[in-house]
């Protein structure tokens, strides 16, 4: 269970309630999800986040789809389970197909692989990559 | 220094050097990096490991300029200082502007941060992502 | 479940039992919880991580609260589930109030966004930061 | 160096300079570290990073020191080398003694080993620590 | 429940068949886990994972079970809890005893102890290391 | 350079100069490597790794270049340049062959690139793993 709950709707205050409906504005749903509810004790912190989200994710040089993606291979990368299962369904809901995920997975894995082959050969950067 | 050194293209055996042709037709270079001139003392881990390189970063259901950047978001989650200046470069041949670096570094810093917010927390998935 | 079994006071060798007592004792509680009960395996390493513990948590140029505030940042950064739940329940004991959980998930969350940052721009270390 | 380049005061847009003179004012210095000019290639997120940092590392329920030896002990845990450079000039900059910090580095590698000696031996929670 | 669910070998296609029998006949069991099941959604990285695997713990110039153990360290590093559960159990079956057990977790204690004392302290690498 | 400076052995404090005497003789070498020059500043901690060290690092159910390997394994998933230098000479000192290293490599890289796959995937433990 959440280290101090979750604050449900109808229990929030209404500078929690404020942040809760703009998450379900932008996002076009009508459900919050467990990682803000249990946010909703730092009031602050909730909103602060959420505003930094907002801006982030916002379709721009990356479209949404992209982003999510990395948000996943992040996810991954870190063992995070609860954002791998909120990102994954983030990520299909903005149009990833199975075989989209497959290739996202195969790249993950094989970054991670390659991450420690280079650290573990302790091999140099080569000049050209720094300039 | 490489554990081991480097392989260059005039000292490597004909295996390795197979290896290294492949390498540079495919990326349409006339130079090899030192990741693998660190791995062809293993000429075995040289080939199985740029042989699914090849397989998995040919553009299929996402594009090369996707795959490269998801290889630097997990670069960059691992701190691996020859991936993230190795694939950084290898993204920005890709396509990648400025504009789509910046925003690609604003996912993974956000990702990393709700990552431990999760986690810290200790929220628990939601009903809805389970299925 | 625990990969070898926990190990219930019951069952114990005087070996064992002895280092459950001076837990119990220092800690100033009648419990032991499954972590050592699952290190109690290999007395000898059950021993030696609660000598090093006991060394290192007892509050000294620093107090005992601030020490476990560390514990649990570091516990969120790795994705310890068992250490989340463990050390913020003896965080809590030491007196961590709400306010201050929320602002050690808040600054955890920063720093894992912003080493990201760092690394993932490539940033130099400032000549200043090296004296 | 840095990916992008670093911007200094005088190549910095007026949107730059804005932030930079905030950070010198807010820590009361003269010098502006290379991970805000790292990051000033990208206005938004220059300023939204700062603007978190600084909402987050003021004094709260948390004091200044225990908030950098926090950043630090992350810092550590993630290998970041820059940002253990920077946020150990911090720290002690805000008072931390070498007795402090050699308390701090003693529980952070406490915590890495016992995160793992805890999923090694896959401990389940206690009951207790649910609640 | 795994993302794309998990392919049971009477609904699996001959492509798919042909890696499971493979997987079954080199390790000499009679059935599948969990984790090829998942892959199986993508015939192409079920295949190359399998053979990269088949080919990289065949005993060699290291033997089975010592591949095996370094399989566990690397998984608890990273907290994967599957990969831990999964192959701690392929670790005993190739023949590790408790003691040997005991011995594993207590070097991965260590050594991730040590490693943040290391990047903490900010210790450069030994000239005599880097020959 | 170290965060404190390094002990050299003539400024040494008798109690350092005890652990470092016994490193040595313990070690056969005749020199001491700066990761213990840079925890001296804190006796207390340098005692008490030192003593971890040389408990978990005899040889028992393990032999000792087997946990120089498994050393090194946790040190390349963790990014540790400083170990990763440092205990892979360790390794080559205990007699690691260039073959031996490169198989070590081979399942590090691999182990990394399947705890993603595993946990990308959300695979689930199977029940037989749990007994």
């Amino acid at each position: 269970m959440a280290t101090l709950g979750l604050v449900e709707y109808g229990d929030a205050s209404p500078e929690v309630r404020a942040v809760y409906d703009d998450i379900m504005a932008v996002r076009k749903t009508d459900w919050i999800n467990n990682f803000w509810k249990a946010l909703a004790h730092d009031p602050v912190t909730l909103r602060r986040t959420w505003e930094s989200i907002k801006q982030i994710m916002a379709p721009g040089a990356l479209d949404a789809l992209t982003k999510e993606m990395i948000y996943v291979a992040v996810s991954v990368s870190n063992q995070c389970g609860y954002c791998i299962a909120s990102h994954t369904a983030a990520a299909r809901k903005a149009g990833m197909t199975d075989a989209q995920l497959g290739e996202l997975m195969a790249v993950v894995g094989m970054a991670n692989e390659t991450n420690r082959l280079a650290s573990g050969y302790q091999v140099e950067i080569d000049a050209r990559f720094k300039t």
